[in-house]
């Protein structure tokens, strides 16, 4: 294939050489005209994983009933995190499946911190996830109010300001933890880098994968990390709220321990010994009961990326946002939009931003009369995910049509500017 | 009906005349020759409940993908938990669905130990669940260690020392915090009395529901209890690990706040401020996207024990246990069976425990052996849950004929006195 060519003809082309087309069938698809662009913040539902799940329900629950926590249950938290595991490159005894996100942030910084005294200060940055910083925010306050929250700054909400981030790592710094991928722009750090930054002042690292994970390819264990969680309804596909995953590197696992001693991180939990004994290996980063139908839905889904291959992943969502970009600049440019993810390749996960003055309102006027599907983040950012394990070139040089017609035809104005609490 | 009469034409002319029979027909029941008497630890499948995942997966998560969460899956916490709210007696916006019972605990034993400086002993049993225990020792080692855990003892591992814990509760208590139902014994403590007592002393009261949900009539806002929690997989037939719920007393929500600052948790979480401030209902009890899929399962379980109400299911209940300590009494003394549960009906919950030496292998011998399934608590209790919508009276005269043989034919002795991890 030669270089960009705005025509369908060019994108139908592009989806016949696609190396990974055939993974599209593995996904319940009911209405093909339907262009769903929000992969990155709710996966599409496998074709397995309804299957799995009904099986989960009818023969376990509902035959196997308690004997099912013998089998496939108890395991779980393991099993599954040992698959992904393998999806971000973590050898085996460093992945384990648990509650949320946010939650296993909130377990894993207080274990940092207080494994790091003297250390008073913590660096992320103002691109993360709100819920991110808030936990932090919550961590500081419940450790006393003695750390330090330091924002790196972004002076455009797309890229983060690197040599401020790197002025700001210090002897002082207990944790740097950042997004792998931000969640607005999409922008990817060079997180093996800046671990390496990191260790060179002493401090600990952690990831938040949530928007990397599946989307782009993860050395773990190479890059030094010490610390990730994720969650798993985006790339990976896990259903609604999916359990969260986290990674403890090896060497640290003994060291730290989370402040939230439940049965599950109890050495022998059956033994209902009235004394806590934190167990030894991943298990003490758990803490009890984990939602078992939820958390099957997801293994069968992760199964499918595994399938697919990383590298062959990352390849077409390069390809796709570039292509994407490309299709922007060419038909919507004119229209008021700016690109608001790094046009450089290496800089960006698998969405791609559209900043645009009415971003609100075209959003709306897209799911609600072209049955498209992006989402939007404020203040003006259309996102339009890349999921190359089910989104086609076509499926993208059509969005980029509809996303013409609603501006060039004003047919936003329709939706009012009030916006929707749940967006 | 007259008296208790050991026979089995007795239990059958108890079925007749049995006022929830039908409810046993809601529940998918594949194997009637099967005695399930484990609805404490895991309770069966509700028909409804299969149908009702499918739909979620395949018409929610399969066709309207993120839009769900505008549908059915934003409001969820806060609508399962009014309908769990009606189970416990508590007004509306004081019960929301959240994580894990031992995540909600160490949740609101955190916000309440802060909330009351000056004060640092925390009561509770040696027969509460260990993870309850657990959790609270790691709060106790994350506020610093100043806090003491005082446990009421028990000489006979079946009732606590009620004096003990009267004496107990004075001007340094800051918290009591009990099982309503204990998961050994399945004694059912007078709930309303000891919060009145520790309320006497200016502590607080926080229940664990989990043994008692479904199996007991619960008034938390008539006996004026301050917090509760509880999980939804055992007697509201929520499916494995379905998520956990707690309660506050509204006068009580602004006061504490956990130190889970997630952005559910958040006073407006889609306008992603950098800065957290919580919300300032029950929403500031939440932390991060729940796992939707299983939460859904539990809430359409939750809507049976609804229709049943509260006042039937104790009663069947109160008659059905004492109809089982009746035949153990008749069948089972003489071969080295004591009972582990109170015998005044108004101390137990839902759940007969028999103590034999070689209960683990008895416990064994039933389920791999004679199709019934109990469960095993060391040293040596065998408990037997009665599940008012599904048991049946024929079904604990046949489970004790079941026992009767595997001791009185020494049929447990083909199985190793060593104990499998999971039990």
């Amino acid at each position: 294939m030669t270089g960009f060519d705005p025509s369908k003809v060019y994108a139908e082309a592009m989806d016949a050489q696609d190396e990974l087309a055939e993974f599209r069938q593995d996904f319940v698809i009911p209405d093909p005209e339907l262009i769903y662009l929000d992969g990155n913040s709710l996966g599409r539902l496998p074709r397995q994983t309804a299957e799995r799940l009904q099986a989960a329900v009818t023969e376990q629950w509902g035959k196997e009933l308690i004997r099912g926590w013998n089998q496939d249950w108890y395991h779980a938290p393991t099993r599954v995190g040992e698959k992904i595991a393998q999806l971000v490159g973590a050898a085996p005894g460093q992945v384990i499946v648990s509650d949320t996100t946010s939650l296993n942030l909130f377990k894993l910084v207080v274990a940092a911190l207080r494994a790091m005294p003297g250390r008073q200060r913590i660096i992320s940055d103002t691109l993360n996830f709100p819920s991110d910083l808030y936990i932090l925010q919550g961590c500081i306050e419940l450790l006393g109010g003695q750390h330090l929250l330091d924002l790196v700054p972004s002076s455009d909400g797309i890229l983060p300001d690197l040599e401020a981030l790197e002025e700001m790592i210090g002897p002082d710094t207990a944790l740097v933890t950042l997004s792998h991928v931000v969640f607005k722009s999409g922008f990817l750090y060079d997180a093996q880098a800046i671990t390496e930054l990191a260790h060179k002042a002493g401090a600990l690292v952690l990831w938040d994968l949530s928007h990397s994970a599946g989307a782009v390819p993860i050395e773990l264990d190479a890059w030094g990390v010490d610390l990730a969680v994720g969650c798993t309804y985006k790339y990976l596909n896990g259903g609604p709220g999916s359990p969260a995953y986290l990674y403890v590197r090896k060497e640290l696992q003994q060291t730290l321990c989370p402040p939230t001693w439940g049965w599950w991180a109890q050495r022998e939990p059956f033994a209902f010994d009235l004394d806590f004994v934190p167990a030894e290996g991943m298990n003490r980063y758990l803490v009890s009961s984990p939602p078992v139908l939820s958390m099957l839905a997801m293994e069968s889904s992760v199964e499918v990326l595994l399938q697919a291959g990383m590298d062959r992943l990352r390849r077409k969502s390069v390809a796709q946002t570039s292509y994407l970009i490309d299709l922007s600049d060419h038909y919507l440019a004119t229209l008021g939009f700016t690109l608001g993810s790094p046009r450089a390749v290496e800089q960006r996960g698998s969405h791609v931003s559209l900043r645009h003055p009415e971003g609100y309102r075209v959003n709306r006027a897209l799911i609600e009369m072209m049955n498209l599907i992006p989402d939007f983040r404020a203040p003006d950012n259309l996102r339009l995910g890349i999921a190359p394990l089910y989104t086609r070139y076509v499926d993208i040089w059509e969005a980029v049509q509809r996303i013409r017609r609603v501006v060039d035809e004003r047919l936003y104005e329709r939706y009012s500017v009030e916006r929707l609490a749940v967006t």
